[in-house]
């Protein structure tokens, strides 16, 4: 059974604020969970309706689905709740390309190229302390567990830039195109945000502009999703590290 | 003012059964509508709050926000619903490359490939009648505009690709990789379910298998989003294309 007191900070973690606060977030669904626990990431709390996560025995309460369905983010709950510690900041490895975002709003699509990340074998991760926060519910439902193979980091970005000699930003109207840019072999690749693109700030500490080219006919198109363009990016760059 | 009938049309639209009994479909927004509105596919109704659309004469309804709110889809309504003709089918362009969806689930991934076809020029999108409707509201907004530029076929997929001699699949585990494996001019590029793949009976017919190679460190990350698989195919497509 579940405490006032358990049933509220589970609650209070569908905020940012309470978050970042007491360095706590949720995970769920059994093969989320999984990937968490079999990580470094620390757990702190396990509410399920399934016997096997008694195995973590202080941690464990048993819940019924009632219950679950009352502490769920998802539409369909599914077996089990967790809370895990949010790990500190880490350092950010410069010896290899950095994937940045610059005031990315959606959880969807971060979750998204937090998958990407790991997929491509991107370590590094850095957001601007304007995006969504990577540790949203709905973010790390979408990234189904690839936090634990990608560092992510909130900076912010117009100081983390300043001085570094490889910065490239995407832009839908930059005359590079992907094909024909070279691309370093370490340097940070910065998508801005889903409506309004990147920042004047962050553009200013830019040193070059790529753009993916259109090809239909009518050039109509508005943009493509940005974590579509970031999976075109990575594509582009791992396929010429191949050839290198 | 609405009239009892039009409210309850409307509402029947949500449902595939009524718009494929009726032909029609829901667009919302004034950016989407207006791309409808400025391409060959037929206005029968629209209702707004603005009034600027009261040039569409007989076919144009004044309502209030309270109505608005009332028919949306949307959670957050946006200025005027309209609903246009499902144009009748077409024939496939068999002379270029088209892009095939083996049981696609979910709406907002067949609404970003539809977006992305339009990126990258492909005319054709041919969808496994077990694939969502693309005329269900949540694709239709995802694809923002793009059905009016991209032609879109329902069909029995594994008799579509029977004898046809340049139809590739793409798997999780395939040898050949995207990057090395030859692209035809022509052909079929086919994407499978979510969660599935692609099915028995359309693999069976599939005369090559193509794979996006993982990068990651740790072989874990269990597969990449079907929509960022298939930016990152439609990308090396059209980059061959170039350079040929």
């Amino acid at each position: 059974m579940l405490t006032k007191n358990q049933f509220k900070r589970i609650l209070s973690l569908r905020q940012k604020k309470q978050r970042l606060k007491q360095a706590l977030f949720i995970v769920e669904g059994p093969k989320v969970v999984q990937e968490f626990l079999d990580s470094n990431y620390e757990l702190m709390e396990i509410f399920s309706i399934s016997e096997k996560y008694a195995i973590y025995k202080e941690q464990h309460t048993p819940i019924d689905l009632n219950t679950l369905q009352k502490i769920s983010t998802l539409v369909t709950p599914n077996e089990v709740l967790a809370i895990f510690k949010i790990p500190p900041p880490k350092e950010v490895d410069l010896s290899s390309l950095i994937l940045a975002l610059d005031g990315l709003n959606n959880p969807g699509n971060l979750g998204t190229i937090i998958r990407l990340c790991d997929w491509f074998g991107i370590k590094d991760l850095v957001c601007s302390k304007t995006s969504v926060d990577c540790y949203n519910p709905k973010v790390v439902q979408a990234a189904m567990g690839s936090h634990v193979r990608v560092n992510i980091h909130y900076v912010k970005l117009e100081l983390f830039l300043e001085g570094k000699s490889e910065t490239i930003g995407t832009f839908m109207d930059a005359k590079a195109s992907i094909y024909d840019a070279e691309f370093p072999n370490k340097g940070v690749v910065v998508l801005g945000n889903e409506s309004k693109g990147i920042s004047k700030e962050v553009a200013s500490k830019l040193k070059k502009e790529i753009a993916i080219p259109r090809f239909g006919s009518i050039k109509k198109t508005e943009s493509l999703n940005v974590a579509t363009a970031a999976a075109i990016i990575l594509s582009e760059y791992k396929r010429r590290s191949i050839e290198r």
